[in-house]
This record gives structure tokens, sequence and C-alpha cells, in this order.
């Protein structure tokens, strides 16, 4: 049997990993904390360390009696995080107290198809193997941009993903790597990594917008991702925004990603730049031919009035379906992130200002909304710690 | 000390009680489910009949060896569910299995305050004791036409409610019936009676609708009302459906209710008979002076075109905001409740069309859109099992 197919035996065993995953500690804290009896609990940590799960680590200061031994989880535990995007690969590795030890970040073509994508990310980890970050992984989670049957772990009808229906990305992953592996989409592992690190750390009950090419929202209840019947809970991108919008993709008119996704941006930059309205854009434009993103944010950094304009529309649409799901969900938190995130305070500035203005007050009494501090962790984070839950619970 | 105020002892107990809610059934069937020792299943339900929650009921038939005797809840056991709207009392008695044994319905005015409409409920449920539905009740729950806060048993800022703010009702009816009360607003505890008895007894996620004189959702995750951080999770009622739409009494414009509330159908059912649009809406004015939703719905019962088309345009904007929601949460079913749900199959019809149509197709592939069985009984019923939950959990 392989080393790192071992799981705890039971569910006392389990908690005690999850809470040593927070940090090493004292069996007299751990006893603090659990409903074990003295003998039992001892037990449980004398066989995690048999396993191979867990480790002894010194002594702790007293606490007025005997010294009490500490344990930690085993220091050569290893999870991988793997966030695949439309345009780029992101891998890290952590330990067993989902510390970061190495991150690497490559641009990718989610078109090219699984086979070429998922060969892609085996490269990239085995880079972080190759810099000596592990030898052997206890788990991989992965996060696609599109709907994913978690419990089945492949993709459905993935929109802008040609060729991975229903591709089985978790059993090919965990063969590869020999380890359990486990796939969710993109915005409910970056939803986890916010809740685990994050600044939604001590709140049960938050969203996560994701903006950038797609729109989503990971939804948390009481510290646990909601995914919905079929998983598709928090598919907002083509929420009505109304009834006379541009045509969207996906055939209806009017949805939140036609006015305000990255590419409906890039492309309304293009027609004010050629409306001489924005001579920062004008001249990106021919410079390089195409507009972006990012582009929008240098112009808007500088001052430029058409780029702050095209900021504040995007904002507007976005804050008048926030406002709503506000209402709907009352949560205690709200996170911005992703790419068109990184248009930064003006964004933020409107989709504050529209949700505070249409959501019940009660609702937004109390509602903080932030931009990620996180960036591109919060999804190989929130990927390694999800295979983590996986691991640590009991068989 | 009270009989009415003994609860479990711990949690083995809670969960025992909990199960013989669902019906009595032998020792045998009770070891199947729980995950007690029999020595220790059989010393907790002695217990059970000790304290006098439960009763020995006969023996069961064999399953082979000795008989297994039958326990059942203390048949004397009696829950009160109160639901109070904008304009009428329900209140009914049930047994601890939640059989409704009884229910009266009364016109009331919300508007007259705490002390005259929780006084109309008391008398109201002093009839039902009067009846000789019991003797002293076990739990009594109170369903509110507005925000409630859950943790202390208070209204708060109710919109429609004035002189209620922060009234301690949960605390004022415990007093009154000598047994434990809770307070919740009347959306929860329909959604609660839908779980527990209607079309949504086996669906874990699901959204009730209830579109009466205000609009609000009762969303329900994992089998539990889900209320959100402050509480007010649900309040749909002033989500925007279009910038330019009439002035709500919030104070913003093109909110849900001010276009499908009840009183907004009422409004346009009487420019429409001005119109000539409505022969028979004219003459019902004529008679009357005033229109209702009621003869919105007879007028539409007899094809009277200028009312289906109202209930459309109503259905409409239920379905622009209902199809945000549904892609949001992907529930598993969405029932309609409510007075205006009472326009009937047009309106489902308009509703359904429009969520079917927007909605993302993984979130409506198996998602039912279906009118409320339980009609005036979900309310009370979900009271009921509310006040059941607090009293059937461990002290």
């Amino acid at each position: 049997m392989k080393r790192t197919t071992i799981r705890p035996e039971n569910h006392h065993q389990a908690r005690l990993l999850r809470l040593l995953r927070d940090g090493g500690r004292s069996r007299a804290e751990l006893g603090d904390v659990v409903d074990l009896s003295r003998s039992k609990l001892n037990l449980e940590l004398d066989r995690l360390v048999e396993l191979g799960l867990a480790e002894l680590d010194g002594l702790a200061a007293s606490r007025g009696g005997r010294r009490s031994s500490r344990v930690r989880l085993s220091s050569d535990t290893r999870f991988a995080g793997v966030d695949i995007g439309a345009t780029s690969i992101d891998a890290a590795v952590t330990n067993g107290e989902m510390e970061v030890l190495g991150h690497l970040s490559e641009r990718c073509d989610i078109r090219k198809g699984p086979a070429a994508v998922l060969g892609q990310a085996v490269e990239l980890v085995g880079k972080l193997q190759h810099d000596g970050l592990f030898t052997q992984l206890n788990g991989v989670g992965v996060g696609l941009p599109g709907p994913v049957s978690f419990a089945e772990g492949v993709p459905v009808v993935p929109p802008i993903m040609p060729g991975w229906d229903r591709y089985p990305v978790r059993d090919a992953m965990s063969r590869e790597f020999g380890c359990p592996a486990m796939v969710d989409n993109d915005v409910n592992i970056m939803a986890l990594g916010e809740s685990h690190s994050g600044l939604a750390r001590s709140v049960d009950d938050f969203l996560l917008l994701k903006l950038g090419t797609g729109i989503g929202c990971g939804i948390v209840v009481g510290g646990a991702v909601y995914r919905g019947v079929s998983g598709s809970a928090g598919d907002i991108g083509h929420i009505r925004v109304d009834d006379y919008g541009p045509v969207c993709a996906c055939g209806n008119s009017g949805c939140l990603e036609a006015y305000s996704g990255g590419p409906a941006i890039a492309r309304e930059a293009v027609a004010v730049a050629r409306a001489g309205e924005s001579p920062y854009l004008a001249e990106r434009l021919a410079e390089a031919g195409v507009l972006t993103g990012e582009d929008v944010g240098a112009a808007a950094a500088q001052g430029d009035p058409g780029a702050i304009g095209l900021i504040r529309d995007a904002g507007r649409r976005i804050g008048q379906v926030l406002a709503s799901l506000v209402s709907f969900f009352n949560p205690g938190l709200v996170i911005i992130a992703g790419g068109v995130a990184r248009l930064g305070h003006v964004l933020l500035a409107e989709i504050r200002s529209v949700v505070y203005r249409r959501s019940l007050p009660l609702a937004t009494g109390n509602l903080p909304i932030v931009l990620s501090e996180l960036g591109d962790t919060a999804g190989v984070l929130g990927a390694a710690r999800l295979v983590s839950d996986h691991v640590y619970s009991a068989t």
C-alpha cells in the first residue's frame, strides 16, 4: 500500500488532523477542544503517529503539572493545488499546515483540450518537485474554469472548454500523482482559499465574486462551499441586467457577462478609443492593434476619463446584480476577485455605491465589500485545502 | 417545575424525540437508526418515559425474535402554531407528531400594534383550548410578516408593522402560555412547513416564494432554514426589476413589489378597468368601488383578457427575479405560495416560462416550479415545527 493513500481510521482521528492543520499543539491543548478522555486521545494520537500522518514535536511549556508533549502533522506532508484558468495555470505546493512552499504560473490555453492542458499542469507540478519541494504528494486539488460535477470529478458541458465535457479529470490526476485528487470549479476553490486564510477567515456566510473572462460567485454557507443541487450554484454570469442589452454568447440578451466580463470591457474600450473619447486608449490601440482589460486599468490609473467611464459602467451592472444577491443571501462579507477586479478602486467604489443604495438596509448595515488580498494564491490554496479536507476525513 | 418546560437531558434523547416526531416505532426500529448500544438506547427511552416526554405503545410485530415494545411521543403533547399576517391570523394546535388537530383563522389588522394583535392571537388559541384540543401547550411558534431577529425573538424595524419594532413577542407569548416560544418571519415558517410535510419533504435545498401584500423568499439549505447574518435573507421584495419602473414605498424605483405585490396588482386592475380593457373588472369596480387581487383572479378565470394580461405582467417580473435566484442558488425545487399565488396557473405558466428561458440550463434541468399544496396550513405547521425543534433539543 502506498504511504499517501493512508487516511484516518475514524472521525476522532480526522478531527485531530484537521485541528493540527491549523498548527501543531500540545496533547493538553488538543484535549481542551476535543470531547475525548485523556487515554482515548493519547491512543488516537499514537495511532496517527504510527500511520505516519502526525509526528511528535518536543515538549510544550508546562501548564502547572507534567509537561505535555507537542504533536504536529507529519513534516513531509505535501498537498498540491492547481488552478486552471481560461488562459493560465497556477500550481502550488503546501505543507500539511497549508503554508505555500512554492507557487508557479504559466500561460496556457484551455481550448487545447484536457490532454494538453492537464499535461502542462503535471509538468508545472513536476517543476515544483524538481525544486525539491516534495517527493510524494498526499493529495492534489484542481480548479477548472467551468461547471464541475463535484461528486464525479468531471467538468459538465463547460462553455469555454471544448473537448473537456465529462473528461475524468479527478481520476487522471489521481493516477498521475499516485494520491487522492479532488476537482471543483475555480470560483469555489477561490472561496475556499479566502475562507482558509483570506479576509473571510472568521466569516461563516460570505460571497466571493470572481470577475474575469467569465463572472462567477462562490457561496459559503456555515463555513462550507454551497454547490446547489446540480453543482451550478453561483453561475451568475448570465443573470439578466436588462432586456435590451447586448446579445450574449448564451443566446439571451442583456446578460451580466455581456456587459461586464473581461472581453466585453475590452470591446467597449476599442469603441471608446475609436470614438476619440480616450487619447490613452487610442494610442495603445494604434500601437498594439487590440485592447485588453489591463489597458483600461492603466488608462484609468492615469485619470483617463473614457476609461474611468467604462469601468464605472461595468461596475454599475455588477453592482445591480450583486445588490439582488445581497438582499437575497444577506452575507457577512463580499470579496471581489479575478482579473477585472484589478481595475481597482474605481470599480469597487461603483459596485459599493450601487449595492449600498439598492440592497435592504438590514442586509448592508454591517456588510464589508472588499477586494481580495490573496490574489492568485486564493485558487491554489483553496484547491490544496479542498483535497486536504478529503484526505483528513474518515475512510 | 412546570411539566411543559421539561426538555431532553442530552442529545441522544433529543435525537430520539425528533425521530418519534415522525411517528411512533419499536425499540428495535429505533436501534436501527441511532448509534447507541441496546442497553444505552433502552436507558434513554426509559428516561424519556419517566420525564413524560414519551410513552409505551404496546408491542411491535415480531421481527423473528422477542417482540420489541413500541414507543411514541407522549399522547398529550401539544404544540401551537400562530401565523400572523398583515390582515389575518391563523392558529393551529398539533400533537407531537405534528398532526393538525384544529385550525382557526380570523381577520386582523397588524397595524393595531402588538398588544391588540397578540391579544387576538391568544384568544384564538384559547378557542382551540376551549374546544378541548389541549390543557397545556409544550411550545408555541409564531410567524410575523416582517424581519425578525431570530436569536432575540423580536421584530426588527418591520416596515408594515407600526409599533412592533423590538417588541418582545417571544417572551410575551412564552409567559402567556407558560411554555417555550419561538418567533420567526412568516416566509421562514412557511418554508419549514413545506419542508415538514409539503412538496419539499424530500428536498434538501429549495426556495419558497411567498407572493402576497409583500414578496419574500424562504431559503432552505441542507434541510434547515437559512436566515443570513442579520436575519434578512430572502427579503427579495425590493430587488430591482428595472431602473425606470414605478416608485416603491422603499424610496427606490422599479422594485419587484412595486410591480407584482398584491396592492400593485390591485392598482393596475383599477387602471385596466377604467381604460375599458376589462368589462368584468369595470363592473366589479362600479359595484364595489375598489378592486382586489381576488377580483383579478376571478376575472382571469372567466377568460377576461385584461385580467390575464395583468397576471402575465406580474408573473413576468416575478420570473425575472426568480430566474436570477435560480441561477445563483441552483435549488432542487421552487414552491410558489401566498395570496397572489391564488392567481393560479396563468401566473405559474408565466413565471415558469421566464425562469426556464433565462436561468442556466444546468440549474433548470430537473427543477420543478410548483404551487404550494399546503395553502394556509404551511405557516401554522411550520411555526409548530419550529418550536418543536427547540423543545426537542438538548438543554
